[in-house]
């Protein structure tokens, strides 16, 4: 078997065998097969595509091409919950302690924000001390202990993923659903859990700007899922506003305490009810949707929720007085308010622009070395559906940089404001199991 | 501009830019883009096509990467030919002859052989002493004294060519008109010729196995040169046998002697009167094929054509007295004769196995740097349409190795032999201006 030959069966459309993508992700991983062979098989991907078979193929070749990690030991069925990414996106860290209370076991690898869309990993580094630690035993036994652990992605897992990823995104065969979709479900599927939920977001502040996009890509993982015999689900919802109010790692931990105290914005909170119901019931912990809502909200009224948080926070060596006194948090020097200059509904919230502003106040990352500001970011006083009057606060900007006025315009051009409200705008979610 | 935007927008199917195709062609031979981006993109060219707009100035940007040779200061139009390779193609040899000592001036590079084809140079250097120098100066003098010269690609011709061939060569991105279109006529226009004659082969011993893919060939080639203002034509001849009757480089030469001595095989004589009578029109020294034909004809029979042959080995530094007594020249130690082992008609001779016999008794290239054994090589008896006898020899194999059994097999094997004869088996031609 030669490499040359398997890139001209795929550049003519034919199908790959599980021999052929076995010789491209070991030869490539193992050095053997050179970036400018591989960037012209990717390419023959990204034009011809791949079915089914083949998708889940490359998905296992580049799940076993590193580490595969085994929580058997750990009693019951570990979840795993993924989101490909948005715009004031924490439900992580509010689903994972609301699952984890009521008797489910989160095992989840997360990672760290780029450009417009913040990281999972980066907004609990904003707790003092918090340690993302890479470690096999260490996660195992936490999850076992606690119920929950999010850690950092050990380089030993998948290295495929991380040697194609770094490939396509100078060779433009990153927006292909074969290629991200096994990137996806690689890593998830060699990290241990049974059970992965999948969050794929479309809309402005999205990868997939429109839902048929969106449908196509969480289809393809519910397959790659059905290929490898696991329970994998993807519920569809719109990232056409940011989620939440807070966009900013410090200030999206702030709404995370607020939410599991029973204060959260109702688009957070319905959303991790419904992904929470749908991994209980994954998990086994429930065999209906309704239980398993109910146990979620008495565990966010009873506190059990948050105090789960508080016990993950502790675990992983994060400064939990930070939870118990969220004033405790550094607040950015610069405070802007951004009013609006007219009345009306605010029919559409532009996320991609929210995001990217919150990264150039300091909140995020143009490049992968940049380094964050932990108290930087915006917050909404508006979201879709809400009725404004002209001279009233639509967000507020937090920054220790001073040349913040182009944001300022950028956040205030974000709200699109009507004299009527378009139900259209409302936004949409469907489920894929 | 960036090299991703680039790709991209091949990618996905549109147009390319003279800015776009000059970025990536610059940037490549530059060492700015590195290989896994020029290959992308390679692929997407080759799924996604080019129209007759963008192969004109990716040819264009192609030959001016490099030296651009000026051979205007010689009087009258310079005349270059180019075939697309066969197993037993010594028309150039033949043809240069034929054309300069007609007042036509020959100005033409030369590559070497591969795989089953030969290549001009090789035969050029079975010729003791000869020189294929690759120098501007000494070239243009050549042609300005005797009329024609043949010589090596100098390096600093067209080195995007050298590059992205390399490149194609090992990504699956060989087989494209574009690319192959492009490769071969930005190599053409950059040594300086006025008019270009194309020999586009078809069949089992050529590129391009079907006469539709050698017509897509050839008139992407012409448009080129419409694109360009340059007098480019084409003929489509069949490569469904050897040319002549040896295959071999110094066997080869010595069919050359005799043909310009006016007893050359029927094929190769016709070809060589066919393209010499469009080169004597491209280059206007005949208005018609009649007399062009005419005045070829008659330099063979009066010696002038030979005279001339003898004439560019020597300027070329070449011992003549191997063209004056071919007898000189090394002859195999081992002589195999193949006899037919039945009686009927020559319906086909498998060219690309008669090529693959000839390299593997030693008169070929496997790799770039195997060494040539210049005496090794086939002389075929029969040829298409001709009848045989049960017993009666088709070919002789010459090779100074000793394991030639399979060479003896394949070339029995390579004759097709029937009761009767299939007239569509004749060969076709076509011409293209």
């Amino acid at each position: 078997m030669n490499i040359e030959e398997i890139i001209e069966k795929k550049r003519d459309g034919f199908e790959l065998n599980r021999d052929e993508i076995h010789f491209f992700v070991k030869g490539y991983v193992d050095n053997k097969i050179p970036d400018y062979q591989a960037s012209a098989l990717l390419m023959a991907i990204y034009i011809r595509g791949m079915n089914k078979k083949e998708i889940g193929i490359l998905t296992d070749e580049m799940r076993v091409s590193g580490e595969v990690w085994d929580l058997s030991s750990i009693p019951g069925l570990k979840l795993d919950k993924h989101s490909t990414g948005g715009v004031g996106d924490k439900v992580s860290l509010v689903l994972g302690p609301m699952v984890a209370s009521c008797g489910g076991k989160l095992a989840k690898m997360s990672g760290r924000g780029l450009g417009h869309t913040g990281g999972t990993l980066d907004k609990l580094e904003s707790i003092p001390n918090f340690d993302i630690y890479e470690n096999y035993e260490e996660f195992k036994e936490q999850i076992d202990k606690i119920g929950m652990a999010i850690i950092g992605q050990d380089s030993k897992i998948d290295p495929a993923d991380k040697k194609l990823y770094a490939l396509r995104d100078v060779t433009g065969t990153v927006s292909s659903i074969p290629l991200i979709a096994s990137s996806i479900m690689s890593k998830k599927l060699a990290s241990g859990a049974d059970c992965i939920l999948l969050d794929v977001k479309y809309g402005s502040g999205a990868f997939m700007k429109t839902i048929e996009d969106a449908k196509k890509l969480a289809q393809t993982m519910v397959d790659i899922g059905k290929e490898l015999n696991k329970d994998v689900r993807a519920e569809i919802t719109d990232m056409d506003q940011p989620l939440g109010f807070a966009v900013g790692n410090n200030l999206e931990v702030k709404e995370v305490i607020n939410t599991l105290k029973g204060n959260g914005p109702k688009d957070l909170i319905e959303l991790c009810l419904s992904s929470g119901s749908i991994m209980l019931q994954q998990g086994k912990i429930f065999d209906n949707e309704e239980d398993a809502r109910k146990a979620l909200i008495e565990n966010i009224n009873n506190g059990k929720a948050f105090e789960k948080f508080k016990e993950f926070v502790k675990t992983q060596k994060g400064d939990v007085s930070y939870i118990e006194h969220p004033e405790k948090f550094p607040v950015a020097k610069n405070i802007i308010e951004v009013y609006s200059n007219k009345s009306g509904f605010v029919n559409k919230i532009n996320a991609l622009a929210i995001g990217k502003g919150s990264m150039e106040l300091g909140g995020g990352r143009e490049k992968l070395d940049d380094i964050i500001d932990m108290s930087a970011g915006i917050v909404l006083n508006k979201k879709i559906g809400d009725e404004v009057k002209e001279g009233e606060l639509l967000a507020t900007l937090y920054t220790n940089k001073e040349n913040y006025e182009k944001v300022k315009e950028d956040v205030l051009n974000a709200f699109l404001i009507d004299n009527v409200f378009d139900e259209s705008n409302i936004s949409k979610k469907i489920l894929i199991d």
